[in-house]
């Protein structure tokens, strides 16, 4: 591995690729390097373990971890390593409507935090991760000031695309 | 421990211990030994880990876990060993109404059941440890349904009851 | 019947099939021998009384019973017969978004435990009724074992692939 | 029994009389006259048959079923016998916030209804026990006049309170 | 009107026509006579006014009365008349997954019961209606009898075609 | 009634009075003259159209309503009047926790709202009816400024606070 | 801008258009004038202050205001401006049915209202507009009251038509 | 402000100060200097934005804010800064049993993420704060390992203690 590879991003099954994938994507985006595969709590303990307790050294800083259901990856990964775990509901096929993986994955007992984003939204994951890693790395924080910014300017040229389309503002 | 020793009993806090406890009673009173400790799947992993894979070896046939919030001991387990699990979703002072507990319990993925039991019924998990037992224990069949037949007979005495207390029943 | 029919699989409506096939399934693969039929509690009151009254004289050692909505069956099962009960809920067509058939299946009092699965698990339905009868037979418990790896060696080739896909991992 | 006994109030477990006392008081106040006892579908399930095969010869008219948690006692009688049942979700103590009990008693099959109040209304199971009997009964059908009018009485005393107390209203 | 429409179907809107139409069907498979219109609370307060006063002078024994989202129509129709008023939760486009239409139905006050039916369940609000009228109809009572041993049927020959699919069954 | 008063203020209950009174308060300190009463739509339905149908005769400008449960109070004035009307759901003890309050309040359909607020939120009820009329009314408008800034100053002298209990802030 | 546009309506997001356009349809039916834009509590923080601090000053009587999942936009004008705020709770692509958009928009705190309507209800928010500003504008009055005879007429036309659809109905 | 302050802690309301303070406790316990103040983005929108704004400036590196029912702080907070902010939902007087609190924290938009911890919470905040930090301090990583094996050590003493009490487990 590179080592600058600082973000491991893992999930409980391929088919949770679709989503997380776009972890991955803005990682690109803000030049941040990252792995990616497919780490099992329920079919692949000894994966998980291995995979936690090697993080630290292996050099990653952060760790995004996506599952669904009884969503226990996250959790887990954050029980047996200190590098701070960002976690990722997914509503997969056999969540009642994206209640269980959320629950599971954010009610954590206190001494095991794991940081939670919203159902699917694997994309914020991947923003939360590079603002973790920018406590070290200024550049990397005014490449997310620039984003931030970045989404700004498409809400404002939405805004001027409805006057275009007759939605009157005078504001 | 006795080679008799069959059902394990573990649960994520010691603070669950009020209503796990239902379980050992349950289980003392079917005549059916029993162990009971503390297994913490977030801040005891390795030893969650230790008791699920030595579980088949030291002759536990069934293994009764209780957790509450995010509660990920009783599928971890299951991940880890193939002696059936009984998950008891604690309602803890962490837990949202148990909602947590129940799904982060029960929606486990194909591949991995826990045999879930209603919230904080851990007396309910005792019985179905034995049911489970009872399936080469035929004296054991027996005593469960002597216990069946006790609560039929204490739901006929309650009625009788409400006769004596001067409610009306042709029946 | 056979004398080795084991693990009875019924449900509450011959729509609930395409979901409950999959515990068929699955005990097929492992080898257990199993009989499959409609009981319904709401509209057979007496065959589902029946059913549950012969199980043990008929051979069965695990009942595995389906239903959605107000998901009575399992339940009552439960209430008349002592061989263990695993019940699945599932997300039939009058079913609010499954919520109904989880908790009245799940919720049961104490005294009459039913083994709960997640929603529309009928495979992890067959797979609990495996272990179940493994308790006594170690050749049944040793196909589980092969069964876990199996699902072990499925993500570990679809971490694998992953890679060939262009995801880096050095893990 | 009186042959004038039409309403046959059965509930879980004793410990539901305190909820389902109001049912037969407000049947008393009505005039109408009632049997209460305790059936649990899942402790005496063959009691629980008994009565609902027998309460139409027995002269029922409606039968009034309350019980919590995975609430079977309602659906069940239903499904045995045509006599109209009312259900009372109770909220018991093993319930989830009387989630389940709504459920396990609303959500029924298409073809089996039972007549579903709000949680721990057993107040009105008994008001419309009394409305089914009125359909042929007229003198039952103007008491249940005069008791609308009599709630309309204390709301109306109630708003003139709120004047004596200074809350100014001209209406 | 003739003067044997003893059953007044009433929905919010035509919309739910789809859903209530099923009450309609059932009514007439039972040989029992109804009405059916639509009366919207919110949009037509005097008409639905109007329809629950003259209700018990117009013959009417019994009202079903479907509506979604914040269905006041069945509520409000009880609020009005002592005639017993079936209601039906319809998972309307406007409602949240049909939580609302239950609960704004199901949950009334004491004094002014709703005898509700499960979501969506028209059929059983019809199957409910002739329970009540059967009260002093004793051959509408026959034909509920029939018609539930018709269901028994159907679900018995849905047994047996099991069996000739290939999935055997002793029982 | 003075004709200057501007606000009806309504319940369902008189034991919705400890939480409506907040409403009450709130219209007093911000020198908005109110009328209060009891009006029950399910127990006094002539009584609620008679205040609703009379509401912009009598100058009202907006009607305050709360209730709870199965709560029709405030989307029954709605229909019945164009005068706008704010509902407040009350977590009473017949609710479920308030979800049947909030969802029977809220989901109205298309053509009649209700300006709900948070359960249990009179208080915030009374502010909206001050800022409905501050639209033909410039110095309520003031009046609410300074509301508004009082808010602000109290978060300000709480964080004074803090720092004098200990707790360091530099900004 | 018109000194005639009295009401604003924001959107947090160009696709929440396709919902929110029925606020603006309803409004121009009702001969109110409008204005209409994207700003994004999140993505345009600064611009979303400006349009609330400025709302008052430039004319604005009301707000519109509409928003998915973590919905801010509405509560976070309504605590800068004291102008009313209508607020439309989105059912988004990132919304978990809608639960989010709903509680993050009504359950304001003591202080700040939101005048929440629907799911999804943005004809209500325009109607309820309306409604405020008919506080000093008789004629606009007048209108809303043709609006609601114009709703009734179409049902009482729509239960006209299942007569000819062959409905039968006397009332 | 000493420039060893990297983490702010806010709150909505000083009444969240009985949960918040335990983020203070803990990071006191880690050796990680913060401050905690009050800031409402309800009451106090400008000082939120002031707050957010100059964050970064004045060295902030993690902004743990808390918040109950409609709780906006966490979401807007991170909507300006490009800080990393930590999100506690606080199950507040005015929360619907702590689901809005969680809803409005959690369910960010794209773009924008919070880190989300359990309900009430703010320990865990503070550990996944000092996580972030650890990212570039190597001593705090250590201590932060050694809390970890703190909770370890916690976990086997109460195993242990079982004993002592009488419950018996060999393993």
């Amino acid at each position: 591995m590179s080592n600058n590879v600082k973000v491991g991003i893992i999930m409980g099954s391929k088919s949770d690729l679709n989503i997380m994938d776009d972890a991955a994507k803005v990682l690109q985006e803000l030049g941040v390097q990252y792995e990616l595969t497919v780490v099992s709590a329920h079919r692949t303990p000894e994966r998980m373990f291995d995979y936690a307790k090697q993080a630290a050294d292996r050099g990653l800083k952060v760790i995004i971890a996506g599952a669904g259901g009884a969503a226990h990856l996250p959790g887990m990964v954050a029980s047996i390593t200190s590098v701070p775990v960002v976690g990722v509901p997914v509503k997969s096929s056999n969540s009642i409507d994206g209640w269980d993986s959320v629950l599971s994955i954010l009610q954590m007992p206190n001494g095991i935090p794991v940081a939670t984003v919203a159902l699917n939204a694997a994309k914020n994951a991947g923003i939360l991760a590079a603002q973790i890693l920018s406590v070290a790395d200024d550049a990397l924080a005014q490449r997310l000031i620039a984003f931030k910014n970045d989404l700004k300017s498409k809400v404002e040229e939405s805004a001027e695309g409805l006057k275009s389309e007759g939605y009157a503002c005078s504001f």
